[in-house]
């Protein structure tokens, strides 16, 4: 999607293949910075301390970490690929398409020839990151369907969608997930208002998905967390649409911290509620979400300190917790397939059940 | 109750009654600055702005302000009095307890010659503000009995209640009011810890609650406003305990914003939701809490800016959200008396409903 009237991508090999550029998402969205990653120990830095985010691109970032892995390693065999691979499933827990990727990339590179690794990883590589692209257009057309039958019925008046942290083209290679169908939606001309999150703690909302949106001109709102119940109260929300980090064979979605309770509010007020994902982000292994998916904890400072702009500019971290108050920084819940109104994937939109969903296998 | 081992007030008057003094809330948990409100224009300044904030203050603070106008107005005739009384109620439309405060300083003054109103007028509004002391602690000791109960149910380990914003010492003139209940607990030896909301925007529960709480040693930890809902359904919260800025006479509780996502994931996960108010933050004169009490809005910029402590230790605003996003921040909702397990008042925890609230009148 566009910054500043240019497209662009979150990720892009170098062309002489030698490092991966991507977009450092903790300066956004007060500054535009790419980080070059030459090597798998910057990769993992880059996906575990939240340069790159959203369980998309954390996959098609880990693809390419394997790319450079192979590329730069004294040799690709077989041992040092499944070092490789557990070295970037560990640096984030919950999302599934980490480990998907990565598997996905060993699938392809174990049968080979040593000497044939690296060039083939980074096509493979390359694949994963232009098929989440397809993917994610694929989500886009689906849900926009669903905007277009909801427009539908409130003619003249801009549909209000109310989406939580950042499952746009940032979160991606491009498009998005959740912004996916907000996107077509603005290319079809239809009329679209976003609320925004905040999403407290890192402020994936404020910080990104208002920036993305700002960028490509689709009118939005910023909003704390505490916010969309009471505007779904008040006929303010006509659809929610939110990503996930992992959907289990049941239907139950993990995704950041608050889905769960934007969910409740959905389905105490009647407005429906879709999670847009590619199908990479089913964990058929997994049936009880709440029980069995890994939860993330992430470091307190998030919650206790925050970065912005000051007045002169620059960026400059304060404190907002006194002294001595630990705080707790889970970074994901579970919401339960029977608060999911349907699953938006570039196969079209599934019911939140084990039967549509092990049907797509 | 306690700040650095000494008990202090939220406010008090001045000794010769020529001002009013006010912790300014504004800066706490980093700085505690004392403001002196010489006139009727100050303490409405301070209401709006936020300098006091918490239903119960606000009336207290409110009297005191009719009182220094009738200490330092030309005279305080029956329409002097009644423009102070509009002066202040317009101050912030939400909270109940204002204009029962000033309305009760009426009910008291207009009756009286002239000349005696500026001395009834600073004993009325004693009065009110040590009457706030001694149904708080009332309050406390209903709630005690609760958290007694639950306790017993779960022996061996601390009890854990969640809050949302600040409704402590620092939104009463003592001993607060969802907190109360945690301050007599702490004095009877129950093991009790504290879920503290951030309470975004203002992040009243971080910069109060926590300090407040780590001022008076109980044991505490801040999380994020989305994260309530997961702790309650991993089984870690016992119990929720809000304050309120009105409730109607059926029972609807509008308190700060996102306390409604509360009460729904309570209800979600069989957590029951109390609701701690003196009676008079009842509004018998509604019904639908929804339809019918007016929720302020308040500056964007409260929710796009931030201040903080920065490195230096000063305190520094910092901007969160880009440039050209907007922001939307009504700062209460409202919950349904049906999400509402109980409401503990001074005089006993009531069902929420229209027979119980009805036979306090």
């Amino acid at each position: 999607m566009k910054v500043a009237g240019v497209h662009r991508r979150s990720l892009w090999a170098a062309p002489g293949r030698e490092a991966l550029f991507v977009i450092d998402q903790r300066h956004l969205p007060h500054r535009l910075e790419v980080a070059r990653l030459a090597n798998l120990a910057e990769v993992r830095v880059a996906i575990a301390d939240m340069w790159v985010r959203g369980a998309p691109l954390i996959g098609a970032t880990a693809a390419y970490g394997i790319a450079l892995h192979c590329a730069h390693a004294a040799a690709a065999d077989d041992a040092s690929l499944h070092a490789a691979q557990a070295e970037l499933d560990s640096a984030r827990p919950t999302a599934v398409n980490l480990a998907w990727a990565t598997r996905r990339m060993l699938t392809v590179l174990l049968p080979l020839p040593v000497a044939q690794r690296p060039a083939v990883a980074w096509r493979a590589a390359d694949a994963i990151a232009d098929e989440d692209v397809a993917v994610n257009a694929a989500i886009g057309r689906h849900g926009l369907g669903l905007l277009q039958a909801l427009a539908a019925r409130h003619p003249g008046r801009p549909l209000n969608v109310l989406t939580h942290c950042n499952a746009g083209w940032l979160a991606t290679v491009d498009w998005g997930t959740a912004l996916a169908p907000i996107y077509q939606a603005q290319a079809a001309g239809l009329m679209v208002h976003v609320w925004v999150d905040e999403t407290r703690p890192r402020n994936q909302g404020a910080s990104l998905t208002a920036w993305e949106l700002g960028q490509q001109g689709v009118p939005h709102t910023v909003i704390a967390d505490n916010t969309g119940g009471h505007l779904m109260q008040h006929g303010q929300v006509d659809i929610v649409i939110v990503g996930a980090d992992r959907v289990t064979a049941r239907g139950d979605v993990c995704n950041k911290i608050g889905t769960y309770l934007k969910a409740l509010a959905a389905h105490d007020n009647g407005v429906p509620f879709y999670v847009a994902m590619p199908l990479s982000t089913l964990d058929l292994s997994l049936h009880d979400g709440l029980a069995e998916i890994p939860i993330e904890h992430r470091p307190p400072r998030e919650l206790t300190h925050i970065t912005g702009r000051d007045a002169a500019g620059g960026l400059t971290e304060v404190q907002l917790v006194p002294d001595g108050s630990p705080a707790l920084n889970p970074a994901f819940d579970v919401t339960p397939a029977r608060l999911v109104t349907g699953l938006i994937t570039e196969r079209g939109v599934l019911a939140a059940d084990e039967a549509s969903l092990r049907a797509t296998r």
